[in-house]
């Protein structure tokens, strides 16, 4: 390979500090009011680029019979372009190698972080910023040479994104590619070892890895599994059947609690997130400076799945869960996801459920998963979120509320495979468990 | 069992034509403005219960980029309510039985029709029409007895209804269940039978039956198959990534080209469907008489699959189609689905791919399927289709345009199993051949 390889993660890790040098970079919070190209409407209030493309902060009005706050307005980011995120992978003395990408976003807290091959907005590959190509992007358009691996529209945050979702791909080829400054290649096993590690591989890249279970041969039997996948899915088709979703776009400055002074958008109760404005300038994007409006949440986010051995067999515990913009009433989701900050002080009923059913301040020996990873640093700023996989242990009862449902990793990673089915917060977990599940099975038995 | 049972098909008919004997039924087409309980908005023009339940007839306004006529105006039925398709089936000494229904629809040609066990609106079941209950609905709301076989929300005809879904069961039961005139225990192979009568089994149960095939073992193996699944899965997302539909809820009075005028509303050149009003008194239904809007097409509709053989397995062309009313993007479809009358005299061009690949006249021996089925009677007024499945032989090209994809039915019918990714109108295309596959994969080899 010409490409960059590495024989340890050391090695590694001095090419990364690297790229961080050998690239400026410069992230400026700014008031809304000075994000250049961008406009606010005088009448809504809604806040879009002048070309019409890349997304829009509108207002958006929500209401459900299935979360406990049945109605409710918010922000939310409207972009309805399908954009690419791709992984192209090689095997190499019978190992698995994929290419990755050591890439800016301003919302990052570190700056720079591994992302897939191709990342990429349909405004991007198609130059409407009348930037740089995009590298490797031939990889993951028709007609392409390679064999398709993973091929899936999947939803992003639904808290935050309406409706938005992306292409997750992963491509096999055969032959080494293109030398590129930003491109590295790593083995399965770095990767696994990388995603252990805090803020380092980004959102898009731990989505799309999701699917990488499906270049290895498939068992797809239920051996062991509390429920047949027949069960699984007439517990899905439940949910979405039994509950109802329904928005309405709204103009933005119209929202009850939300307000827009200090050249910011906040909520009156400090809660939730904030809208706010960025500057950038950097030397290794498409384009070298811009501004744009991003969303920051108030604090750092947890999401977790609890798990426990049945009969010897992990399985975990999954959230038909709907959020504001989630595409069709429900995706599968981690047992907990939320901000808890935002429930301080509230009482048991008001807390998110199973948020009180682990001491998450207790040593972590227990939790098979434990690490801070950042959310899309192209739309969100200094998102982070706890991803925990906790075992809870044998005590812990099987019998749980209709919404929820348990289910091994594998059977879950099945869902993966069409797509809209699990969620982004759901996918990210499962990545981590790439290269872990095997180990999984064993422990119990 | 104490249910109907019948040792030959003549038995069955025998019974049938009992329960049509034993029961009667008047119905009568009216002008719109005399549907009582109904109203038309004054301003808009659309069409409303008085209750707000049941669904409404409003005006559409289509844009995409798939299909030739790029931007299109209809009347469309909304009913986002999601209703209840079952089929309650036993095994009895070895064999599968079906347990099916002699049910009036106002729209069917012949009045009566074998429908599922449970066929009901969720203002049906949740007794708006405050009429008898539905028997048997306990085997398809939770908590139930009896093992789920299937259970997946499926899309219905996306030319008339808007984002229409359905839920399709399978729960398989161990003991008889109570008598009821109008029920009878079916074999599979009776089931298979009268699904190559026309104009017996209606949609309801066609659509529902297609979902047969996973209460057996499954081979979930490409073996044979042009295309490994993942491709396939790539395929239908590139169709979805690549093309747009946008709708937009217009008024109904509003559409261009259609005009509401005698107690119908037709389009300006007698094509497409009219809508128009209907009166039923009955005997065997949960309310006694009522009256609806109904569309009734302009004449006899083609729903074919193009097959053959390649390679001694037995392929069908599948096309990614958009109507005006599909879910998301695409569904996959019969290689062609169209009222062929619509398209009387126009040029090679501007008539639907592949309807003039074969003689639809010549002596239908190659046609492996080839049988008249009604659509919903409850909505649709005489509304009929033409099913073929026809092997049009080993020197019909595989290359094939974008939208286009050749695969096996086992494959197609892996698809049906998740919701939303297989039309009604190869769904029903696929009942057909339940219990056929088998032969097909003999023929050619």
């Amino acid at each position: 390979m010409t490409s960059q390889r590495f024989e340890d993660i050391a090695g590694f890790h001095a090419w990364f500090a690297d790229r961080l040098r050998d690239n400026d970079h410069e992230i400026t919070p700014i008031a809304l009011d000075a994000v250049g190209g961008w406009r606010t409407d005088p009448v809504s209030g809604d806040i879009g680029h002048d070309s019409g493309k890349f997304f829009s902060v509108r207002g958006l009005e929500v209401s459900t019979d299935h979360r406990s706050t049945g109605t409710w307005s918010q922000p939310i980011i409207v972009q309805p372009e399908i954009g690419i995120l791709g992984v192209v992978i090689r095997v190499v003395d019978g190992v698995v190698h994929c290419l990755m990408q050591a890439k800016m976003e301003p919302g990052n807290v570190n700056v720079l972080q591994l992302s897939p091959t191709v990342q990429a907005t349909r405004s991007n590959y198609t130059r409407v910023h009348r930037g740089k190509p995009v590298p490797h992007l031939e990889h993951f358009l028709a007609p392409r040479q390679g064999r398709t691996v993973f091929d899936a529209l999947q939803s992003e945050q639904g808290s935050w994104f309406l409706h938005k979702r992306n292409r997750n791909m992963i491509v096999e080829v055969h032959e080494d590619l293109p030398e590129h400054e930003d491109f590295c290649w790593l083995r399965l096993d770095q990767v696994t070892d990388l995603l252990r590690e805090p803020n380092l591989v980004n959102m898009d890249a731990r989505t799309v890895l999701s699917g990488l279970p499906f270049f290895f041969a498939q068992r797809e039997d239920d051996a062991g599994a509390l429920h047949p996948f027949e069960h699984l899915l007439s517990w899905f088709t439940e949910t979405k059947a039994r509950f109802e979703l329904s928005r309405r776009l709204v103009p933005l400055a119209s929202l009850p609690g939300w307000h827009r002074g200090d050249g910011v958008i906040t909520h009156a109760d400090g809660r939730y997130f904030t809208v706010i404005g960025v500057s950038v300038r950097t030397s290794n994007r498409e384009v070298g400076s811009w501004a744009q409006p991003m969303f920051r949440p108030v604090g750092r986010g947890l999401i977790a799945f609890l798990g426990r051995h049945v009969g010897g067999v992990f399985h975990v515990l999954v959230h038909a869960r709907t959020e504001a913009g989630t595409h069709d009433v429900v995706e599968m989701g981690p047992t907990i996801a939320c901000i808890p900050e935002n429930y301080a002080g509230l009482g048991p009923h008001e807390r998110p459920r199973f948020l009180d059913a682990v001491d998450w301040d207790a040593p972590a020996r227990r939790h098979l998963v434990d690490v801070v990873h950042s959310e899309e640093g192209g739309r969100f700023f200094h998102a982070e979120n706890r991803y925990v996989l906790a075992d809870v242990g044998e005590d812990f009862p099987l019998d749980v509320p209709d919404d929820y449902c348990w289910m091994t990793p594998e059977q879950l990673t099945r869902f993966v495979r069409f797509g809209n089915h699990v969620n982004v917060a759901a996918r990210c977990l499962l990545s981590c468990l790439v290269g872990e599940t095997a180990r999984l099975q064993v422990i119990g038995s």
